[in-house]
């Protein structure tokens, strides 16, 4: 398969190409590359889609959201989270649907913390529900026999450490397997992740 | 209690108005009138909150999001179903806490569409679970002692007759039990409605 990875510069989204890159050709899009896209340009979206033909799968392991309580968020750091972590990977669907083969699938990321509502993490509790609502409904309606799916992956350890929030967490390429799962399985509107059964 | 209902014109916000004015003292804020208010603008809600004094309960029964399946929903479509349904119910919220009496109740309004993931409707239900996931997180950091909490309601019969989609639906004097319910007893972070069992 042909595979479009965005944010394969991160922690995930590094293990999830080093994973797929096995057994696919893994193309990283990034701003600056081969392949190049500017997430916050709708334009930008539809230019990669156009650039690279034949893709089969399109993955996003991209998206900023701040962590902090409700009265630590400002007016900016909401329109940020809904503009990069949310609208983002709503325009990958959006434009993808009209552009990968037939049968092709695009998964999404969202978090643990759509299932762990806490007052430190309110905004980041919104958006990955809300991308989860996304996915149900619009898995529903892709043509050409293609699928959209979520990942809502647990903390990686590698983060964790990187943040200084002590061990914990699970190594990067566990969690890839999730990707994995939703490329080379045939389900469509699924959640996947520890909080899911899917 | 001295209560102030947003969206108090539309029929759901009518009917919720009537059922507390029996035994409340009910503010009608909107665009035009005694209390004023732009939801739009995060300035004039802070405004709003400043020009009445003592209040203890405020409910929002305001918010547009289009209908529409994906295809036929544009950006700017996706921009105001965040701007106005999920970010100016949020800006209440984020204000309000400053300003609520103690033991005060904020009532947000998502609805029955964030269980019932649909290919006709994807941006509803991105919003309103992304909403219940932000009342969630948020009710656990409300100061003072205050609540807050979500009604989710389902289709007012009067507005499927009037969108002509046929019999069906609850009367909106119905649904309005369920925000008096949210006022009036002590639940907090509550999703209150037909869906759920809160």
């Amino acid at each position: 398969m042909k595979i479009i990875i965005i944010g394969a510069t991160g922690t995930l989204g590094a293990a999830v190409a080093s994973s797929l890159e096995k057994e696919h050709e893994v193309i990283r899009a990034s701003r600056k590359g081969n392949v190049q896209v500017d997430l916050s340009n709708p334009a930008s979206i539809q230019a990669m889609y156009q650039s690279v033909q034949g893709i089969d799968a399109v993955i996003s392991a991209a998206g900023e959201a701040k962590f902090g309580s409700i009265d630590s968020l400002t007016n900016e750091d909401f329109n940020l989270g809904l503009k990069s972590k949310l609208m983002r990977q709503i325009n990958l669907v959006r434009y993808g649907r009209k552009h990968l083969k037939k049968g092709g699938v695009i998964t999404l990321t969202t978090g643990i913390l759509a299932h762990n509502p806490n007052p430190q993490v309110p905004m980041l509790t919104m958006i990955n529900l809300g991308l989860e609502g996304f996915v149900e409904s619009s898995a529903q309606d892709m043509p050409n026999h293609m699928r959209l799916n979520a990942v809502c992956p647990p903390m990686a350890s590698e983060t964790a450490e990187k943040m200084g929030w002590g061990p914990g967490g699970v190594p990067a390429t566990e969690i890839a397997k999730y990707y994995v799962q939703s490329v080379e399985s045939n389900v469509n509107g699924a959640l996947i992740g520890p909080t899911h059964s899917d």
